[in-house]
Order: structure tokens, then C-alpha cells, then sequence
């Protein structure tokens, strides 16, 4: 009886508060869920489970054209992740075909935009509308501006006008590359642990991870000692299947949501975890938010 | 033959050097290796595999000391990690005992201590000497200093005294609590995401992971609505072992090192992270570090 009153006791309410985030927002009339679109939505099929990942075009439009062709040719059916450092990055392709090698284009750096962005012609500027920018935190430790940009984190160098960029937070997924900034293929890295924020502006991000970030955790490490490199193919995690959503018939889609982050209730959950009111503080938080330590709700609806 | 020439070229040299941390200390003379102290190390046996923690009882001295006794009685033996939250924290222990509840006196909160410490009286006065602190990074988001104590990542409210912590990054462990800052006793948590630093100076701190963090990250997660609480027995990691590292014959004892965070390669290979002068990088990252983004190097050594 003692335990089943412990089960309902403070704790319990307490720790939700800890958390503070998606169980605080669910009750939020105000948080606007939108569907993935499934021309921008990948599904990563590993032994372990589904992967799924949203592509952003806008950020990376060369990157994710040839991401989709290569997906399309079900080019990584059958490699695997053999780069991976846990507390750094999963990193999967082409490099880890030990019978041979495609030549893809290498592709030219989309490290950041300008913005905000403006229509590239008449006939654009006709239907084009600004995208939102939910910002986060000001002076951030790596940028001076940090915020949220259609569900992705981004940073930025100026809060009315400049550069943004997509910051490297765990589930961000980016390609990798050679010592020229121009030289990405087809390899790509998913990040799995702390955000390593020193790459951002360096390498192309074009997507991340909105659901099954477990599965990504469960993915196979390679030794430190060796960089992360696993030589045995069977030490692998492989890659079973790898495809954009909108070429599977629609039952077979998932029906995920992922909040908006321009909602009103997506910013009341800011404003909530940067205030921390609950009386388990005994110290106040200092007032300031971690881009990366935000997470995005999603959720997966039974059809 | 390509290929060949491929896993030799300058894509695996670069990656070693964007990853740069390990790879490059590892080659310093510099670097000082520590090992563990039987008496503050413990095992945590998992189905998935063995997880290394060492003990901090100069910032936790009278939780250390209870948890000794608790693990000296097989306490966790059995037990499970019954809230996980993918991103964020898993944690074990008595909660997930659904047979009863062991009534284990609660502890007073150590939250921080005053730094620099000073001898208690004439008798540790003898032998006393600081512990040395290594600066990482002045006006981190979260604390006005932090840096490494012996192997831990802290926090410090000021570089010459004050008041310093022990941060939550990724591998932390720590003590869950209810609302009472004083009411830990059992259940501990270890940090599995972004490091939420906003609990910083409002849990104790007592522990981090210095092996086998690539095993907690296969613990079974929770799901996000139910709060990380898994309700299924079945659905849980469980703790198979739980035990002081000195508690075993020493031929059972696993040759651990750390990194000395106070040598000097560990010092140059911060001062490389910082400045990160690689031609990898077309944009010379901000010249900052994250305290949770610095790994503090570890390798297991044959007997």
C-alpha cells in the first residue's frame, strides 16, 4: 500500500516538472502539431529499428536534391555505419563498401544562408512569405543568436538580418567530408552525443533525426583508440534499408507529428524551462537555454 | 585498388583531426595517466555490458558514504532502470522495486562545496594540499567558470573562491530526489543526453562514467508521454551487479586510466580544441569550449 501511495506521491509529479518540456506542453492548448511531409521525410531502417529523419531543403537544397536521388537508387541498402564515436557522431556511406566505389558528385558547401531569405524573383516573390524565427537565447557560447527555424536549431549572426546556419545538436544529421569544404559525397554522420558546436558552419546539415533517436543510440561504437573506424563488417550496424517516405504507399507512412515551433505553445514551453519557477529548485537556474538541450516534441499517431 | 589508396588519403587523417581530443593526446609524452582507486570505482554489470563509474567523495562525501553501504549489501542487485528518457537521464533503483520499499535514511543535500578547500585542522593541515583546477572556459553559459577537478567536469562562481559544483553532462551520476532538497536516499540517475545543466547545483552530483557509456546507452528508454516510466518489468534494463571495484579480487579488478586533467597534455589538448587551427575548418570556429564537449580520455589496459 506504502509503495502504491509512493507511486502518486510527489515524486512522480516532481520529476514531470524536472523534465519540464513535452509533459508540460501536452497539456497546452496552444501547441500546434504539423504532419512530416513525405517528400522531405526519410526512413532509416536498421536492425534495430526506424529511424526517421527530416530533410531541410532550405537550408541545404543541393545536398538534399542528390540525398534523394541516392535514396531513390536505394544506394544505402546494405552499407553501414562504420565511424562511430559514442558521445560524438554515427557516421555511415559509401566509405564503408569494401567492394567498391561510386563516384557521386561531390557536392558544394550549404554551410549557412542568408537571412532572412528573400523570394529570388517576381513570380516567388508572389507566394512567398518569411519563414518564422522562434529565437532561443542571445550570446549563446557559440553564437550570438540561437533559435528554431521550422522545427530545426539554428544560430545565427545577426537577430534582424545576416548568416543563419543549422547548429550540430544530437539527431542532427549532416554530411561528411574531406579537408575541401567542397568535397561531400554520400557519406553521411548523425550526431549522438554532446553537441560538438565547433562543426557548425563547417559541414553541410541537411536534416535531423525526429524520431528513434533510442534506435540511433543503439547503433554499434567503434574503439576510440581506432577513431571510431570498425574494421569488421560484422561489428556493424547495417543499414537495411534507407528511403524517402513518399515512395511507400500511404498506409505503409508513419503519421508523425512534430510540434511547431512557432506556436504559441511551443514558445510558452520556452519561456516555462527558461524560468523554472517549480518550487524543486532550491537555486534558480540561471535564465538561459542550451539550442540543443530544447527538445522538439514529436509523435507518433496509430492510424 | 582505389579503395586501397582511399582508406589511406586525407579523409581518415582529417576526420582524426576533427574529432581531435583523444587522437592527438594520445600521442603527447605529456599526458599523465591515472589509475582508478579500487575504493571509489564501481561496477555496474548490465545485461548489455559493464559500466565503470568512479566516486567523487570530495564533493560528495556523506552520499558517497551511503552508497557504499548500499552497494557493500547488494542493494542494487536486481533491481532496474525503470524512468529512462532518451536525450536526458535513465534512472535505477529502489523505485523500481515493485515488492516494497527499503527505508533508507534520507541525505542532507551536497549539492556545492567552497573552493578552494582548507584543511579542517592542524592535523589535515599537515598533510593538505588544493586539488588542483583546471580552467576550461570563463562565462560559460551556466556558470561563471568551469573547468576540470581531478576528472570532473565543474562549475566555479568565481576563479579564485567561492563556491564550485559538479556539472551534469553527459555520464553523470547523480542523485534523484523529491521536492525536499534533502530527501535523496537510494535512486540515482545517470546523464544520457545534452547535458542539463540547469540541474546544476540542485542535485548531488556524486559520480561519472569513465567506461562503458556506450552500454548505457543501450538501456531500454521509456516512452516520452509516460515521462520515461516504464511500467513493464520485461521492458526494463536490469542491474545484474552493482558492486565497489575493492570489493573484488584484484585479478577481477578491470586496469582502468584516466587522463590527469591537470597534466600538461591534457592542457594542450584543450588549448588544441579551443584554438582548432586544422585547414578542415573553412570558418575558424568561436574560440570556446563546452565543458560537457571535452572528453576526459580513458583506456582500458590487459593485465
Amino acid at each position: 500500500m506504502k509503495k502504491y501511495l509512493r507511486l502518486f506521491s510527489t515524486r512522480w509529479v516532481l520529476l514531470a516538472i524536472l523534465l519540464a518540456g513535452p509533459v508540460i506542453v501536452f497539456a497546452q492548448d496552444d501547441l500546434v502539431w504539423n504532419p512530416l511531409d513525405p517528400d522531405d521525410t526519410v526512413y532509416l531502417q536498421l536492425q534495430e529499428g526506424t529511424v526517421v529523419i527530416e530533410l531541410n531543403p532550405t537550408f541545404a537544397p543541393k545536398t538534399v536534391k542528390q540525398f534523394k536521388v541516392l535514396l531513390e537508387d536505394q544506394f544505402y541498402r546494405g552499407l553501414s555505419f562504420y565511424r562511430v564515436i559514442d558521445g560524438f557522431v554515427a557516421q555511415a556511406g559509401d566509405e564503408s563498401d569494401i567492394d567498391g566505389s561510386r563516384d557521386s558528385p561531390t557536392l558544394k558547401a550549404e554551410f549557412e544562408i542568408q537571412w532572412p531569405m528573400k523570394p529570388k524573383d517576381k513570380k516567388e516573390a508572389k507566394q512567398w512569405f518569411p519563414l518564422p524565427w522562434t529565437l532561443v537565447q542571445k550570446e549563446d557560447l557559440f553564437a550570438p543568436y540561437t533559435g528554431f527555424i521550422n522545427g530545426f536549431a539554428a544560430g545565427r549572426d545577426n537577430n534582424k538580418g545576416g548568416k543563419a546556419w543549422l547548429t550540430h545538436c544530437p539527431g542532427t544529421v549532416a554530411m561528411a567530408r574531406d579537408t575541401d569544404a567542397d568535397s561531400s559525397s554520400t557519406d553521411f554522420y548523425i550526431v549522438i552525443g554532446q553537441a560538438p558546436r565547433y562543426l557548425d558552419r563547417n559541414l553541410t546539415v541537411f536534416g535531423r533525426v525526429v524520431w528513434g533517436m533510442d534506435v540511433v543510440q543503439r547503433i554499434k561504437r567503434g574503439a576510440t583508440k581506432e577513431n571510431g573506424y570498425i574494421q569488421g563488417d560484422m561489428q556493424r550496424t547495417w543499414i537495411k534499408r534507407m528511403q524517402l517516405a513518399s515512395s511507400l504507399d500511404t498506409n505503409e507512412q508513419l503519421n508523425i507529428y512534430t510540434a511547431d515551433t512557432n506556436s504559441k505553445g511551443f514558445k510558452a514551453m520556452l519561456k516555462e524551462r527558461r524560468n523554472r519557477g517549480s518550487k524543486f529548485f532550491r537555486q534558480q537556474p540561471p535564465r538561459v537555454l542550451d539550442i540543443c538541450q530544447v527538445p522538439v516534441p514529436a509523435r507518433l499517431e496509430k492510424k
